[in-house]
Formats: C-alpha cells, structure tokens, sequence
C-alpha cells in the first residue's frame, strides 16, 4: 500500500504555449506496480491552460479544487470543486483557471497511455 | 463529454456491518461510455467504515475531502484531504472515518471489477 500526499510526487513544470502555468505529477503509476491506469494531478496556476488537443485515450478527471472551464464540443464549460470529466477518445478538450486559486485536477488515463 | 457534479450521480447507500454510514457512487462507469476503469466517489459519514475485505484488482484513490484512517499492512495510517492510495489487488484494507465531516474519496477500479 502507498499513501502519500499527492505533492510529494515530483512536479513535472509545463510554461511553455500550448500549455502554461501547469505542474503535472504521476502520483500512482507503472513504477508503483499499478498494471491497468495512471493517476496523475494537475495544478493550473490562475491564468493557466493545459494545450488544446485529442488523442485516441480516454480520460476520467475529478476536480479537487479551484475554479476553472474544460472546453469540449465546440464551447467552454465550467469546472468547480467536486466536478467529474469524462472525455471519451479523440474529443478534442482543454483546461483553463479562471479563477484566483490553484485549480487541482486528479486526470487517470489508461495504462496504454503516455503517462505524463 | 461528461461534466457533472459527482453528487448528481444515484447513491447507493451501505449502512449494516461490515460497512457503516457510506453513500457510494459510480460517477464514470460503463454506462458513460468508459472502455478501461471506472471512477466511484464513495462518502463515509463521521464514524462509519468500509468493510476490511481483499480482492483480486487494485484501487487506486485520492482524498478528496474529511480526514480519517486507511489499514494497511497490518496497521491503521493517517488519511488527509489531497492524499493518494495505491492498494494492490489481494491487500487487505478498509477505510474509517475519524473526524466531524464527510470522508470523501474517489475510488478507481479496472474495468474487470465490479463498478459497485
């Protein structure tokens, strides 16, 4: 069994367009043994976007904290605290804060995925 | 897309031993679409517990609110908001509510599993 707090996992920094103001972490992975899906938590500093793409994985989000929009089928739309995601493959999306705080966002992907 | 508070989803309540004061829901599963895990959120009320069980797929968690304990390995540890939980399949675990709010955690299973 492994517990931790989700920041203990090394911060992998995003500042660069398409994507800014993120901090990406694998927090359960292949190097914990986990054989079937990768859990990693996204941090969006205010201001920040994740890129606009798609890609043929699917993913399961759950939005810890912060205040945000997610774009999906064409318009944005808004992410608070306590909200799921489910984005099926190839549908093109996009993260961005809106808000003051951090936007904390716990992002799985299967384990045929890129982890990071 | 699927945007959703993880409330809106049906609770199926738990509430005889084993398992004390938990209201589980499935906020990403099958019926969504979701080809490889599936993501519950199960609410544990102050006092209540999971049952201590084993199985043959893995968990993988995140804490989103409340505080509490997990065992593990033989032993009861800490649970805080922002903390992540890799139980591998066939570890015995259970998780206990020990504060004054709702212990709230998501729970990914593989697809294999029972979503409930």
């Amino acid at each position: 069994m492994k517990i931790s707090p989700y920041t203990q996992a090394q911060a992998t920094h995003f500042d660069r367009e398409p994507a800014k103001g993120i901090a990406a972490r694998v927090v359960i992975g292949k190097s914990d043994g986990a054989p079937n899906f990768c859990m990693r938590v996204f941090e969006i500093a205010p201001g920040g976007h994740t890129p606009r793409h798609s890609h043929d994985w699917e993913h399961e989000m759950f939005v810890h904290a912060g205040a945000g929009e997610v774009y999906g089928d064409g318009q944005w739309h808004p992410l608070a605290s306590g909200n799921v995601v489910f984005i099926p493959a190839n549908e093109e999306h996009q993260m961005r804060n809106t808000g003051k705080e951090l936007l904390v966002v716990v992002c799985l992907v299967p384990g045929t995925a890129p982890e990071l």
